[in-house]
């Protein structure tokens, strides 16, 4: 194992119903007032919303609500949900919905007890020296903000999206209740297994010689993630695949996954160029282009995508050309991906091929223009990014 | 998955001379005057604690030093700690050394804020309202204290031994340097590894249903332990091994490898009657009954000592007879602990046969006088465990 820091505060409440303790916790922590922070008008439909206020109206506490965060959830929003707690004297957040509404309460959190404005946090020039503390009820598996210190928001005027780590951010406790995913389209619950395994492919390949706690963790989320990514697709309704998906995707963006390696990074990397430009789901940009960085690298590290290949897929080693047995790991993964319903190439992405342009141009933006490389088992420089890009547009 | 609740709130600090780090950690939680409690004369000799004190002056941190832990750690020497603590104001404690040195730590930080004697918490009759807080420093790899809300004291007035779990008890911060376990003499570095085995295999063991992802999880603990557990014993200063060992040891008891499940603890419950009545370490005592234990049980589940087999072991499945398979596993790994120089059964452990007598009466014991059964993949009372004595006697 190579030197490594793991923290992982927020304690993690799994279980049918989690919803209904939200108010017995909140009271455990100290919280009196709470602003609900939700999404859509998924969670008032399906009735969460209504069992968590019950909750909280058990444990005699007073709350108020603020609907509307959405996908890169906006700063508007969070500064009305600050001005909102000062005013009603809210003490407690919590989140409700997928990785935006928890986002946004992070935010909201940070900015209530700041004297100046939330966004000067989030440009850096500013350092929080407290936070309301908060929790979460996600209804989504993926994007591991539910424990992780981070949080991103996006500044309408001028449309900068920016991220801000800090250890206010970690909620004090998640709620993850299997059965709030059943409602999830097949679409969206594909893309969210290819997310999973995406946060532990992308630190899986990469350089750092011999993690083998680490590595075998990797393995064992892959293995249940593609086992019961499986089954979600077929049973949406299926308790154990989804509470299996669930607590992987928390799992598999915790930090476990890559603990004494660098990560590697390239593929989201090239991705978030791809959900950009042609506003497609994560998770589908995903599966679009690893399938070619995957061929485009595996030959730094042969070893490392037959060793996937045996351990993740029950793959044979071919011991006299452990080549073909990487190259067989790509395809079985490319194949899964597919059996998912999940884009594997740029064309099945948008719909169309890109053009030489739009390739040229996401690979000079996935550089910053000249001024960073991307990828640790392969270092990727613009040339790099953009043969990978017409390698995936076959 | 069924439900669980995962909390883990201490920080892993992991690298070579990690202990270097002690000072600034501590400054950043801040601690300001420190006791350093440490057990034997290994830690001086070794340098450790010149280490630790430079680090601490290095950041003109104050401190004052007590020596002396000792397995089962006593209340007089808490006693001790909690009034030298009180008279020079210390507001930090570091636990260095096995898990002892820890334990013994912890009570100090409990006792230290409490008005009456520290000994009514672990006797139920008071509940802490605070504590000081606390890092350590762990020189043995296996007893999970370094991060757990645990602790275990003995009150030499009457040999009371009494553990009190709170969350005052977790630890800020962990610091694990591999390099500390190299002087680790064999019989402890095997006790230590079949105790991380056993911590994952009592949980493993138990019933639940699917748990997968816990499954693969302890699966991976388990391959990475057997795997590296025989490199140490070869090559002492194998930092690879030593450093996978050391962090498999920390997951094995966090409860990572267990969640979803009941967990069976029969083996260390029967165990915990033979070290009290032979004195022999936890480890070597947990290697001569599992067998015994096992081929008692495994018709309960035959299955899932199969999958022990083929997942662990890399056994193939014997699909027409199964219960071949989960013996075959049963033996594969009694054969594991012989190699590393372990008991596999009593007269290996102790030297002669137990007496009828003492098995009827460790029996008796471990059943509370009739007060419990114990066990989860099967439920053993009196007579079933004498008989797994009986068999591991032979």
């Amino acid at each position: 194992m190579n030197k490594f820091e793991f923290y992982s505060p927020t304690k993690v409440i799994f279980e049918k119903d989690a919803e209904q303790r939200v108010g017995s916790e909140i009271k455990k922590w100290g919280g009196k007032k709470v602003l609900i922070h939700y999404g859509g008008s998924s969670a008032k439909k399906s009735g969460l919303l209504d069992r968590v206020e019950a909750s909280l109206r058990k444990e005699n506490m007073d709350y108020v609500m603020l609907g509307g965060a959405q996908p890169n959830p906006r700063l508007s929003l969070v500064r009305e949900g600050i001005e909102l707690c000062r005013k009603t004297g809210v003490d407690f957040i919590l989140g409700v919905g997928g990785g935006s509404a928890i986002d946004s309460a992070k935010a909201i959190a940070l900015g209530v007890p700041y004297e100046g404005d939330v966004w000067e946090i989030y440009e850096g020039k500013a350092v929080p020296k407290t936070a309301l503390p908060h929790c979460n009820i996600i209804t989504l598996a993926a994007t591991g903000t539910e424990t992780s210190a981070s949080s991103v928001i996006t500044n309408e005027e001028g449309w900068l999206k920016k991220g801000y780590n800090c250890e206010f951010n970690r909620p004090r406790f998640t709620l993850l209740n299997p059965e709030l995913l059943y409602t999830l389209p097949p679409y969206q619950t594909a893309c969210g297994v290819v997310d999973i395994m995406m946060h532990t492919m992308d630190r899986y390949f990469s350089p750092g010689g011999i993690n083998e706690m680490t590595d075998r963790i990797a393995e064992a989320v892959l293995r249940t993630t593609i086992q019961y990514g499986a089954v979600c697709m077929k049973e949406p309704e299926n308790y154990e695949a989804r509470s299996e998906i669930l607590w992987a995707g928390s799992l598999s963006h915790n930090t476990l996954t890559g603990l004494g390696r660098k990560g590697d990074w390239a593929v989201h990397q090239m991705e978030h160029e791809l959900s950009g430009k042609y506003d497609v789901a994560h998770g589908a940009g995903l599966a679009a282009i690893w399938g070619a960085w995957a061929r485009y690298v595996y030959k730094e590290d042969v070893m490392r995508f037959a060793r996937f290949g045996v351990n993740v897929w029950n793959l044979n080693l071919n011991y006299e050309n452990p080549k073909e047995t990487a190259l067989a790991a790509i395809e079985v993964t490319t194949d899964y991906f597919c059996s998912l319903g999940m884009p594997i190439n740029i064309p099945e992405l948008i719909g169309r091929k890109a053009t030489e342009e739009e390739m040229r141009e996401m690979a000079v933006k996935c550089t910053f223009f000249g001024n960073r490389t991307i990828g640790g088992i392969k270092v990727l420089g613009e040339e790099d990014i953009y043969n990978i890009y017409v390698e995936s547009n076959k």
